[in-house]
């Protein structure tokens, strides 16, 4: 057993400069899953990473369909009486605008200061890298790994996965599993772990407010025309309350209460104000009464206006009447609230109210994920608490992340398996935003965290 | 008399050809003053005009500056005894957008069954062209103006004649006259006359809401974090109150009560609302409660959302926080609100009202013009009505227009005259919009109209 571990370590070990080019080769690829232009790029990233598993030497592999976009499908599973762990990941990558901010371009990896900067670097072309390595690794030095194992890799995880229900419903069975590991997730920082028990669902509409058939002008018809930008303000104004809450009927119906356990946990978690103030760039937080910022973060539902458009929007005046007035809104959701429930009593509270002179839409879009929460006492989630311990010299923080992984959810209904959030980049490697990076000390713990992992959760096979 | 009336008027039926093809090249001209780009074309425009005048025998023609804009002046002084009539209009025009919406190029004239259709047709350059040409007649046929004429072209009517009032105050001596006829006007359909008697003012703001220094990820922030839109809805929601009445606290407070004169003249007005309607594209009109439509729009103040900016604009979602969100407000004033202290109540207003964690700054804009009235009884006024109801062979309307004239409520601060609105196109003609036409009855008409109103004015000299 010693020496089978030295092996795949020492394989490991042996191919960094190996594995880093292969990462740069990744991330070279602009696999943007919301720019339809983009589609064949994300095609490619497919096509890269059924390459690189067949390479690692995992069987049945396969690019899969799910709406437009592809799937990567393989297995290995020669370890009977062992678990099945279901390894997951995505391979398309977040928009790079403002393409101007980023300092080194997206799509050339640049290594500074042993971090690898690129778009997807940390989110979650490294990361998802880090396992197909270790399987690699075990399988050259061992010729076996030490559980059964499935990979499923999304090329649409970015724009929330809205071909993923359909498609995992119909493949049950080839993904029926004991457990999941996502490998899109991330640690504390660089000497603490974090060990993810909860994600934010969300659902998303958009409500367009139409007017006369085009824009008149202000002089000629202001008085006797119904504004639609101002008949949108009303709207979106009377989604919230003064102190912050939202204040659509039944929002907060099924939202769990917080206990003093979970409430602990949260403040357990280390967390500056001043610093994180700094960080955004605001004078002072806010949000719903009566909880704290992590809190409202982390398990409390909101309501955010992510987009309002009307009228002119050049430099100096025009006068005019819109024509219309729409606005994009997402709401982040906590267990147990359904997205399509949410939805539609944000789009009935919307609809009920009566504007003279104009027409309201409002449109439930097809973006939802439903929150997410691991038993804190799951024996999946308690092996990697352990491995975790061990890598760092102490015990993870237990958090709840405010985003959304649309996929945890699905994987629970339709496998009956919870998912184990797994990832080595840090929270500040600027995901989402421009200059994105990894840092290698983390591509390198990672291998080292699910190698470990594999053979941890061989030993705890019963209680799975 | 009788030779010298049929020669002005024979000198115009002999050069209508000649002077639609002048028409036609000064309608050629791009002049969009609210296009930086365009400022070369605005001056060419001048020269333009200043060439005309100076053909039709007008002296002292001089391109002067406004800024960066041009104006024309010229007069003829040569009627010691008689009134001293300065007429306005502008050779500027508003922009094209959206430029695939017209049928006919925009500055390409094209006559289509009597009508010429170019940006400008209407608004001004097919009605300030009028009075050169009937001055021209008179000139050429009498050798002689039956009055003093001055006259002053302007290029930044269409943004509201931003540096106007430096200008006028600057020429008061050389502007110093009885009273002004402004050819930006229009009548109010083929067989029915309008004499407006009152036009409203106008102020203008920008409100910005700034919240993270970044557009934020609303799943890692949304809870703590303000979102600068939704403190930009609440702020624009308090502007109105239930009924659609401006809720910004002293907005009303100026406002002359509306008489009962003043009532029964705007109810003689034909209005037909389920025309309007159809029109503007609206199943319903609205609006502040206890006055009719025309009264809304004429005579009562409004306060209109002119624009809205924050987000994400584009399609799908886009899950964030806006770094900031801003909207552009104008209000419509009447007698006697006065732009500034309006506009500086808005500003109160908004400012006053406490948004944690979100800046707001509102910044009022220098597009501005004051409500003018000319009252009913003004000699000029009366002389203008006697023209129209022998042209027409009934009384005109009385009306008030719901748009702006900045240079109307000038001429009576600074030159102490009142002016009368007289242009002979027609509010159908799309003026503002695609496919602006001029009919060719109208500009025949108001040359008729304008030889006849200056014989008139030198009959009431001693009045004026």
């Amino acid at each position: 057993m010693d020496d089978g571990m030295r092996d795949w370590r020492a394989y490991l070990a042996d191919h960094q400069m190996e594995f880093l080019e292969q990462l740069k080769e990744f991330l070279r690829i602009p696999s943007i899953s919301a720019d339809p232009a983009r589609l064949p790029d994300v095609d490619r990233a497919a096509a890269w990473v059924a390459a690189r598993v067949s390479a690692a030497g995992l069987e049945h592999v396969e690019v899969l369909r799910a709406g437009r976009y592809p799937m990567v499908y393989a297995d290995w599973l020669h370890a009977p009486g062992r678990p099945t762990v279901l390894i997951y990941g995505h391979f398309d990558v977040q928009p790079v605008d403002p393409v101007d901010a980023w300092t080194h371009p997206p799509f050339e990896p640049t290594i500074v200061d042993d971090r690898i900067y690129a778009r997807g670097a940390s989110d979650d072309k490294g990361n998802m890298l880090v396992p197909i390595l270790v399987l690699e690794a075990f399988l050259r030095t061992r010729g076996a790994l030490p559980v059964n194992v499935k990979l499923l890799f999304e090329g649409q995880e970015e724009i929330l996965s809205p071909d993923l229900p359909a498609f995992v419903a119909a493949a049950r069975e080839r993904l029926s599993c004991d457990m999941v590991v996502s490998a899109d997730g991330w640690q504390w920082s660089e000497t603490e772990a974090d060990l993810r028990v909860g994600l934010r669902g969300l659902c998303a509409l958009e409500v367009t407010v139409r007017g006369p058939a085009t824009e008149l002008h202000s002089g000629s018809h202001g008085g006797a025309v119904a504004n639609p930008a101002q008949a949108l303000v009303r709207l979106l104004a009377s989604l919230h309350g003064d102190t912050g809450r939202v204040a659509v009927p039944g929002f907060y119906d099924e939202v769990l209460p917080l206990d003093e356990t979970a409430r602990s946990q949260i403040a357990a978690v280390p967390f500056d104000e001043a610093a994180y103030r700094a960080r955004v760039g605001v004078s002072a937080l806010a949000g719903e009464p009566g909880f704290s910022p992590r809190e409202r973060i982390g398990v409390r539902p909101t309501l955010e206006i992510n987009g309002i458009t009307s009228g002119y929007a050049g430099s100096g005046v025009k006068t005019i009447i819109p024509a219309q007035a729409s606005a994009k809104i997402t709401c982040r959701l906590v267990p147990d609230q359904a997205p399509a429930v949410i939805a539609e009593r944000v789009r009935a509270h919307l609809a009920a109210q009566a504007l003279p002179g104009v027409e309201v839409e409002v449109q439930v879009l097809p973006n939802a994920a439903r929150p997410y929460l691991i038993p804190m006492d799951h024996p999946a989630n308690q092996a990697a608490a352990e491995v975790l311990t061990e890598l760092y010299g102490r015990a993870p923080y237990y958090t709840r992340s405010g985003g959304s992984i649309a996929i945890l959810d699905l994987f629970r209904q339709e496998l009956d398996a919870f998912t184990v959030i797994y990832g080595f980049g840090l929270p500040d490697e600027n995901f989402h935003a421009p200059d994105e990076f990894l840092r290698l000390s983390g591509f390198r713990l990672g291998q080292e965290g699910y190698g470990r992992l594999l053979e941890r959760i061989a030993e705890i096979s019963g209680s799975l």
